[in-house]
């Protein structure tokens, strides 16, 4: 079978506007034709990540760039709409369906998809700030990880995004921003939960030999219900989907130079060090330490992650991608993790600059 | 690669209801569970073809089949939703992502879906039957086709779909009573309209060898601009999608033994007829008087056609293929034609019974 590459990359500025969901995904479309020189009529394929209740996106941008691609479609799965696309196109150019596709994650910051409405049967916590706190708790209270820890995450994913002019925050805030912040649900505090905002995404995966390959896809999805949800101190999905990733891909969580984690709340990421394997269970409050003292071997969201960039929730995924395309180097491993509606579902993208 | 299977089907009664999507959904679940003994904890993928709003479908169904899938999310592309979704399923298992998917189309009758509320640049057709009225015109005036022969399409589909106990429509009609009904825009009259209702259809798509196969798939999508419309005798997108999937296949029009075509409106059936390379361009009005005097070496929409069925838009195209499962016999080719939004995109599936 064909391999899959990530050739070109697209993106608008993350921010709260006016602008149509159109509007924001051609943006990000010029911007990756423009970057890259791209010729628009080998783009055989459209798949739209969104979101948005609007129908026929797909569609309707391949008529705005008059291309006649065999594959067009809108695909959702929530906060990790951006990453099962990802597998998605990677499948119909693995299947010989097309050769070239042009990926949009879109979205804008008032879309339904940040409501959980139909979680209805598992204690109507429709939003999904009531599932950090639960997981923080637990947290907090098996291991001993403190507010302190926690609010780190934020600390650095912020400052980390201020190099990322794409980047909704564009200002620094310290441990004690964090701290004082309003608590939406205690222990989470405001400065701790991602906004929801606009922006779009878009890569080109194709099947023309490239210096970013897709090495490996780990998908995976638990059970929705608060039974199903055995220990709340992991998140079952992101272990799983690793480990599926790890095995097919013939490597271990050692091998990940830099990845993209799903920091939608603080808590998501710590919970994520540990599922996917940069450190043992209990030891996340740790390692947030340890890479904000650089004495951790794997990078952790150089473009700001979601806490810094903002969560354009279909875009979010296509975003971390291109997170890695531009932190990967030579012969090195990256890894995206994104993940939806408290972990119900994650995915995990190795890909590999060669 | 993996050859491709359907291996077993559910469906639902197309009808008009209070039911929600959810229930629609589960009927045809259950049915399918029901009717081929199928262990549930095999499937590993569940893909939801809609043109509902609700978000995060597939990973809901998840749950309320206590599964733990490895691919899940919800796919659109208006009327070609389903088949969209087969092409996507196909992918998944070919790509190895998955093994066995369970693909539920479903739809309510007062989806958007139905209407083009994004068409506005090409003349504000926001009703697809401005279209068809567009079409029949140049068909009628290119080729003395007559509104007797399209009269005749919805009649022989109204009376395949008396055999099919799941179809909306269950009594017949005869010429004269679609001739008499109301125009709705001249020329086409209010029964040569599919109608739009509830319901659901599920397939099982698997890489276990099974006697049913996926021969091949084309997929085609054409600017939707009126301007990219360049003959209105023919849909371009049936046309381009039909050859790709014979190519793929090695096989021609003359293999196909029984085909399920998206006939939305009368002329959609005659102008596929001549597209799919059944009959030469211009003698599809001849051909419906051909079918209905059993002189066609094709078997057309024994199911009842969407016309004879109803049109659940997301379940059609997943309906269509469980038409086909009823009706091809061994060593046969089986074809199902699906398509959207006038034409704009195509589906065309070979299928084979081995």
């Amino acid at each position: 079978m064909n391999n899959v590459y990530i050739s070109a990359y697209g993106l608008t500025k993350f921010r709260r506007s006016n602008d149509s969901i159109y509007l924001l995904a051609f943006e990000a479309i010029r911007d990756l034709i423009n970057r890259f020189n791209i010729d628009k009529d080998s783009i055989d394929g459209i798949i739209v990540s969104t979101t948005s209740t609007e129908p026929y996106i797909a569609n309707i941008l391949a008529d705005m760039l008059s291309l006649k691609p065999k594959i067009s479609y809108k695909h959702e799965q929530l906060c990790s709409s951006g990453t099962s696309a990802i597998a998605s196109a990677y499948a119909h150019i693995k299947a010989g369906l097309c050769n070239n596709i042009l990926l949009i994650g879109v979205d804008k910051y008032d879309t339904i998809g940040k409501r959980l409405d139909w979680d209805i049967y598992r204690g109507e916590f429709k939003d999904p700030v009531y599932w950090a706190a639960l997981y923080a708790k637990a947290h907090m209270k098996s291991f001993n990880t403190t507010k302190e820890q926690l609010a780190l995450i934020t600390v650095k994913n912020r400052k980390n995004a201020l190099n990322n002019s794409y980047a909704y925050f564009q200002k620094p805030v310290d441990i004690n921003d964090v701290l004082n912040s309003k608590t939406i649900v205690e222990p989470i505090k405001l400065l701790e939960c991602s906004y929801v905002c606009d922006g779009a995404a878009a890569v080109l995966l194709t099947n023309k030999e490239s210096s970013i390959k897709i090495n490996n896809i780990g998908t995976y999805s638990i059970g929705a219900s608060i039974s199903s949800i055995r220990d709340l101190r992991s998140i079952e999905s992101t272990y799983m989907a690793a480990r599926i990733a790890y095995n097919n891909a013939n490597i271990n969580a050692n091998k990940i130079d830099v990845a993209e984690i799903h920091d939608a709340f603080t808590i998501c990421e710590l919970l994520a060090y540990e599922d996917l394997g940069f450190v043992e269970k209990g030891r996340g409050g740790r390692f947030v330490e340890d890479i904000i003292d650089n004495k951790a071997n794997v990078m952790i969201n150089p473009r700001g992650g979601i806490l810094g960039t903002g969560h354009p929730i279909g875009a979010t995924g296509v975003a971390q991608i291109i997170g890695i395309l531009n932190a990967i180097e030579e012969n090195k491993y990256g890894l995206v993790h994104n993940m939806s509606a408290a972990g119900t579902t994650s995915n995990v993208i190795i890909m590999e600059r060669i």
